[in-house]
């Protein structure tokens, strides 16, 4: 799925800005390269992104469509979930306004707008387009393992759940390394890195078979050149639901280094009751699992310190610190300074890939 | 999926009988409850499927579809794989004349007959049935975790890799347990075992973020008033490129027993290169997965030692015991007495699932 991301997006988050259920719209915000000209959450009208998330300055927030349209937006993105299985028809109604004010459509769902005969018609009809983030290609290969031959070092960001911030962890290592001079790339596994990369595959759309077949596909044609390829993590291996996603993952990345990302205080996975272990077992059980395909260790943990005092927020990271022995930080509100230097230093000390081969002549 | 399995198949394996890319037309030889009238294989036309194949008795093979439609066949079973990309063309003129020949058209591959306007056309002319086995339901839930708390004793076969044999020793455990009175269920999770029970789910074809709420959805519908529920294993944990499958299938399940399937003599997974590990080892790896949900022991290991003289299966088969002190034997070859005995042991010896809400009153 490729995305022009140079665009004047309207974020629609009704009713769930600012909820956790808002994760595309809010990394588009914070991350994305189009400008975002409003949101809409009818709860938030007239204040703005910064007073309700404290991301994006003073974009404006509205409370329908057609307010956010005067504001010159080309595209609407629709940036959030909802619950239950049916899309609401207020949404339905809001995208149909959206087409009908000029807008293209854009859409991060597991349904997708481009099956839908009302919106297809319309789209067709006002010359506008509908993106569906999630949709895979038409032909994947199988994975055979041979990301674990490219010159990059890959690094994977795994998570002890779903919505810990294994794309922004990603997202910030690539900033700070491409900071300090690094050749550095981002790969896009989920819809909202999709959207802020411009480039990607949604993972947990693809079909079980030709999950790390898609992975290993991006990661070898993303590779080259680099000095490191940051690959935005999926799920949870201790998640009921997505562990086989996570481990798709993981074996179609074959990363050569992994970050340990978790939400301070979470203790349950999402919300089926099953405990999360801890940080130090869990970055055991990666690795164990990644060396089966090729060995690779938890260099750093990430936390996600949202909505803490500054200190349940130090207390979470020396706590993390403690129990894993590993540089532990919140990338977002201090610095990724601490989980890019054990890689730094990984890059300083391996072989180059020719010379992996042929062991004599150490690069020093 | 469900698929009526009283039927007069052809089945159609050109080129492919007895190579080992014939799994899906053997199986329903060996288990199915169809009657297979004939198999479409020029290289052995003249002979029968149990001169080249030890299976089926005198079933007839042939050279071309229409030699086969006078055996009155209602329907063709897809039954082999194709080697590259793209359907061969002459599959394409075989499935057309069996259309014209009056007979169904069951497919087993990834990509669907009913996709193809041409097929689905003269289909439709002709009143014929297009039967894509590997179709997943429309609407699929994310898995809880629920499987734990079904009444049946829920086994799973896991692998070293694929094409060892767990559909075909679920199958055996099943009819072995049903011998002996159980009220015992096997369920299909591959397009050859949903031929055999005529139900099931394809969980290679469905999309990531709901493989493993597929297979969970259908274990509880499936166990009511079980002793035993023996679920169709799928890959290995160690194939880089089905490892997410198995994971989703192992957590989507929530076994409380695993039988490990292994054929006898195989070093390697799949075509990749990579080692495959000992079964001991791998048991392991198999349980702390399996823990993440519901703690679950590998009770006894099935060696496919299918091609090997008595002595060399003999061999291999006191090997697998040796290496992992767990009953081994290859059920087909000789019976799965002794891998459901252990089986039988554990329903003995539990609670009922009331009661083990409640431990005070034991059933002994």
């Amino acid at each position: 799925m490729k995305v022009d991301t140079n665009r004047r997006l309207v974020v629609y988050a009704q009713d769930e800005f600012g909820t956790g259920r808002a994760k595309t719209g809010e990394g588009v915000i914070r991350y994305g390269t189009s400008q975002v000209v409003a949101v809409v959450d009818r709860r938030h009208a007239g204040r703005t992104t910064e007073d309700v998330m404290g991301i994006g300055g003073a974009i404006p927030i509205v409370g329908t469509v057609q307010e956010a349209a005067r504001f010159g937006a080309d595209s609407m993105l629709l940036g959030c979930q909802f619950t239950g299985g049916e899309m609401p028809e207020s949404w339905r109604q809001d995208i149909i306004s959206a087409l009908n004010l000029g807008m293209d459509v854009i859409n991060g769902l597991h349904d997708f707008l481009v099956d839908d005969p009302e919106y297809a018609a319309l789209a067709k009809k006002l010359n506008r387009q509908l993106i569906d983030l999630r949709k895979p290609p038409d032909k994947l290969p199988v994975a055979s393992g041979k990301a674990r031959d490219v010159d990059a070092l890959t690094v994977l960001t795994v998570g002890t759940d779903c919505s810990v911030g294994k794309m922004t962890v990603s997202l910030e290592l690539d900033k700070l390394a491409k900071l300090r001079g690094y050749k550095s790339g981002f790969v896009a596994t989920g819809q909202t890195g999709i959207m802020i990369a411009g480039a990607g595959i949604a993972i947990d759309r693809v079909i079980g078979d030709f999950m790390a077949g898609a992975i290993e596909e991006l990661v070898v044609e993303n590779s080259p050149g680099l000095d490191f390829l940051f690959v935005e993590g999926q799920g949870s291996v201790y998640h009921p639901g997505f562990s086989g996603v996570t481990l798709s993952l993981l074996h179609g990345t074959a990363p050569e280094a992994m970050i340990l990302c978790h939400q301070a205080g979470r203790k349950l996975i999402g919300k089926t009751g099953f405990p999360i272990p801890d940080l130090a077992k869990l970055a055991g059980v990666y690795e164990s699992l990644a060396a089966i395909i090729r060995p690779a260790k938890v260099v750093g943990i990430a936390l996600n310190t949202f909505g803490l005092s500054e200190d349940d927020a130090r207390v979470h990271i020396e706590e993390a610190h403690r129990l894993t022995g590993l540089p532990a930080t919140d990338p977002v509100r201090y610095s990724a300074e601490c989980l890019l230097e054990p890689l730094e230093a990984m890059l300083k000390t391996r072989a180059p890939k020719a010379e992996l081969a042929n062991p004599a002549p150490m690069r020093t």
